[in-house]
């Protein structure tokens, strides 16, 4: 049985070691917040101890974020420092590699003006388009992970004092990320391998599309583009060198054909966005775009959203997670998108991977939009996945396979 | 009696209003480290109180900063990428107010090869040094303060468990920074008033140079340029409004000339630069320039500092402290400059203020050197003050005046 400080450094060299795949002579970045912080010192120490030839840390602060929010106007929270520009290009043209650590407070901005919110996202989105590039098409490696803290795990478990809350929200992101197995490394690449045979048969069997069906109400049939490749686990760099882009990670995923999205979805899950909760929402969909849509909880934020402009309002992310991954099996409900995103079947509205289409990272924007891959200032993921969802496969000939029975591959 | 939070924020609302002056509108920005995010917080409400229309804060992490010095090789801490640049210039030109708080560990950098650290320092010394002017010229109006940190409070209070050091460290800088008074904004215009009519006196007297004698060994003739300027407390920004540099502030300071410094200097106080602290140290000038020196504790420390580079090895400030200043009387060595500095007679080697000269702000680089305005990538202060420092101002008639007697001012 290993112990809490072992399990953490164990994670700290996963995500140094496996997750952004550290190599001696490599440059990190790390986004972190105060809150964070010594889980980051952890992985910076790590990052060292593989032999990493720099190592800058981004350090935020969620109260003072939210103070920013509460007091300043539209115009001064949209203004972005043409220095923060820079900084992303810099970052990229050196070829860093990009930590990110998760784990805010899922309602940082709860009451906030959600118009607010979105100039400041749509002005960032828009000054750092041409950056994202790095990342999305895997020129550089990249890692998003979870920590646990105070805000989040009271947010996960509302009945426990916030020091037991904390433990218990680590235990689980140790669970997820099998922390607990006595080589964790060894269970990862287990973990990867089975995936990458899943993925390895859908681009085999190259669907024209797919076609979801739930209880719940969801009806949609999903074009996927010619050429178009899932990808599972990890990933390379334009160096060739390996990463995994999301600890934990459980998806396999591509782009759909953003013109040819038809029929009802129903969200299983709420969603973390902008530092607000949407919940129990809906979408109809027509020639691939949004037609309406409803949201209990947060309708505004919802709508704010779709409204980022071209792109904002189609799906750019397919994903597929089995219902009995470890994480809906822990039966607990994150409300952080990286955690409940592997836990669910899910989509993403906005920008997709170039690198879901062959040579896709080679291409022109008007090629892969000939495409029907998306282009768009925002990626937002949001979760579909059911205990009794069902996905057809149709290939061009018309030839029907089952790829989801009961929530789980059919494969 | 005021309890402990109503003197935590009485000292946050005068670093606001008073230190920075913040009014409606004001651009701030603050640098803190992770260690005291939870003053910075502080000071952040308190700034959009004030009217404030947009707080940016930068936070560094010790731990991190002593990674990195360790880790990494001389060539990757000398790398200054140009968004640090642009950062500084887009702050400078938009007329951000800046805000340092102060409070680090004086030996986080123990045991680190001077080399590395020098070469650092020098690298983001000369990247900056056209940045520096916005606070150097009173361009932007600027503050420095300080906020108790574990390692700080540890090094002033070894004998103390960490949480004691910490509050009694806070309840010296409440004392020194008069939060202890009832009104303290009330005393603090009291004391600068009593500031400024030395200032006076001495830019009256226009002294050709000043004799300093102590029973230490020092005996030291400092030159003054012709039209220089003694400034006490408070300053005003290019706009003209006030603020106050440095919380506390007991120093009345001026620019030497800096061709004519001859004698010995004793020092008298440790000195913690650059992460590492200098001992019981002293220096024969001639001409201005350091001809000896020598450091029972961090002499290759105070090597590399006089080492670089024009202008490092001679005088770029002179200031007046009373031996008995509310500093003194704590009877705290505070290995930290901002405190040490305002408790005792100083220099500084490096850069002077060009703002010490009648019209400084609006004269070329070669104008002021003509004067004997020293110009550097440095500026380091180190205490000189003794219960017996006696100074003597001489005219350029020979007449002579008493300015300091044991230790005090004598008018």
């Amino acid at each position: 049985m290993k112990t809490f400080e072992e399990k953490l450094n164990d994670y700290a060299k996963l995500i140094s070691e496996v997750g952004i795949g550290c190599q001696k002579g490599n440059k990190i970045m790390i986004r972190t917040s105060t809150e964070t912080i010594e889980f980051a010192r952890l992985i910076v120490k790590n990052l060292y101890e593989l032999g990493a030839e720099k190592v800058v840390v981004d350090i935020s602060d969620e109260s003072i974020i939210r103070m920013n929010f509460e007091n300043e106007s539209k115009e001064s929270l949209s203004e972005v420092p043409d220095y923060i520009v820079q900084k992303a290009k810099y970052a990229g043209e050196e070829g860093y590699g990009r930590i990110s650590i998760t784990g805010g407070n899922p309602e940082l901005l709860k009451g906030i003006d959600s118009e607010k919110i979105e100039a400041s996202n749509r002005a960032f989105g828009l000054a750092l388009k041409d950056t994202m590039k790095y990342t999305m098409n895997d020129i550089v490696s990249w890692c998003v992970a979870g920590a646990s803290t105070k805000a989040w795990a009271k947010k996960v478990f509302p009945d426990l004092d916030e020091e037991e809350a904390v433990r218990k929200l680590w235990e689980k992101i140790f669970f997820v990320t099998r922390m607990d197995e006595d080589d964790p490394v060894q269970k990862w690449r287990d973990h990867l391998d089975t995936m990458a045979k899943h993925a390895d048969w859908l681009n085999e069997m190259q669907f024209d599309r797919l076609i979801y069906k739930s209880s719940n109400g969801t009806n949609l049939t999903v074009g996927l583009p010619k050429g178009h490749k899932f990808i599972a686990g990890d990933s390379k760099n334009a160096k060739g060198q390996t990463f995994i882009a999301n600890i934990p990670t459980e998806e396999v995923f591509s782009c759909p054909d953003c013109r040819r999205i038809d029929g009802k979805l129903v969200a299983t899950k709420p969603l973390s966005y902008g530092g607000n909760i949407i919940d129990n929402f809906s979408f109809e969909f027509k020639d691939g775009k949004v037609v309406s849509f409803k949201a209990e909880v947060g309708e505004e934020v919802l709508k704010d959203m779709l409204n980022q402009g071209e792109g904002a309002n189609t799906l750019g992310e397919i994903a597929l997670v089995p219902y009995d991954s470890p994480i809906n099996n822990s039966k607990v409900l994150f409300y952080n998108t990286l955690f409940d995103e592997n836990a669910s079947c899910h989509f993403a509205f906005g920008k997709a991977y170039p690198t879901c289409v062959e040579n896709g990272e080679n291409m022109s924007n008007e090629e892969l939009k000939e495409l029907g891959v998306n282009d768009s200032l925002i990626h937002v993921d949001f979760m579909v996945g059911a205990r009794d969802l069902e996905i057809v496969g149709v290939k061009e000939d018309g030839e029907e396979v089952k790829v989801f029975e009961n929530g789980n591959f059919a494969i």
